[in-house]
């Protein structure tokens, strides 16, 4: 297989990530690839915020994978600036290759890199395998995960 | 008692913050409320920062009960805004008033404000108290929360 770049995403990438979005048990649900827009949306806000680094992984001109990496800084635990990975995505072409491993290990190190304390994410609690991957990553399944919808 | 203000946290406020942080079983074991330093640098950091909402109640002057919103940007589910509450606290004084249903409330309306579509949190496993009270505010626990120190 060609070399893998972990990557920020660039306008042209949008089609090929919400397509992954979509490609998946509970995506499948809330995700439009027949309607880019409000993705194209989202992107321009999320290309203004340094804070915000939505990354693809691109092997040889192709998307497989993506996730976004937000840097949030807070007063507790002594002024701790935290991490927050979200939208993990890897291509069906790919998975079982370690490129989710590859993905986090890219969040996990570039968080070190911002001078962040802590790496923290959520997953749905259907999503076991998901768990026991990132569980093998150093992960604690420490917190309960509540969601709100407005 | 006196009315009750929720609004945006001042450098003044730092000590009555780090002091509600550090007044909690978890929060003990990793605040240090005799060196400011470290909060000050992050209160800064935070102050510049148009998506992070650090706030405090305060009723006739004091600060009785703090948390943070941040609000996040993305692509999955159809571009959605989200919002993340972090660090809330109430003061020891103030337990039973209710004042932890205002602040949640104050985060929930002010994401809606901002346009968000979800609202989520996570909560340390042995907090089974707060679970409840998130739970009876209509939040759901539907997800597990990882963490991982760097």
């Amino acid at each position: 297989m060609s070399d893998l770049e972990i990557r920020p995403a660039k306008p042209e990438d949008i089609p090929a990530i919400v397509a992954m979005l979509a490609d998946d048990p509970l995506g499948a649900q809330r995700e439009s690839p027949d309607d880019l827009a409000p993705y194209r949306t989202a992107f321009d806000r999320l290309s203004g915020d340094p804070n915000q680094h939505l990354m693809v992984a691109d092997r040889g001109g192709e998307v497989v994978g993506t996730l976004q990496l937000t840097v949030i800084p807070g007063l507790s635990r002594r002024g701790s600036t935290r991490s927050i990975i979200e939208g993990v995505r890897v291509h069906s072409a790919e998975r079982g290759s370690g490129l989710g491993t590859r993905l986090i290990e890219w969040a996990v190190d570039e968080s070190a890199r911002q001078g962040c304390q802590l790496v923290q994410l959520t997953s749905d609690a259907t999503r076991t395998d998901a768990h026991r991957f990132y569980e093998r990553l150093g992960f604690e399944a420490s917190h309960v995960g509540f969601k709100k919808p407005l």
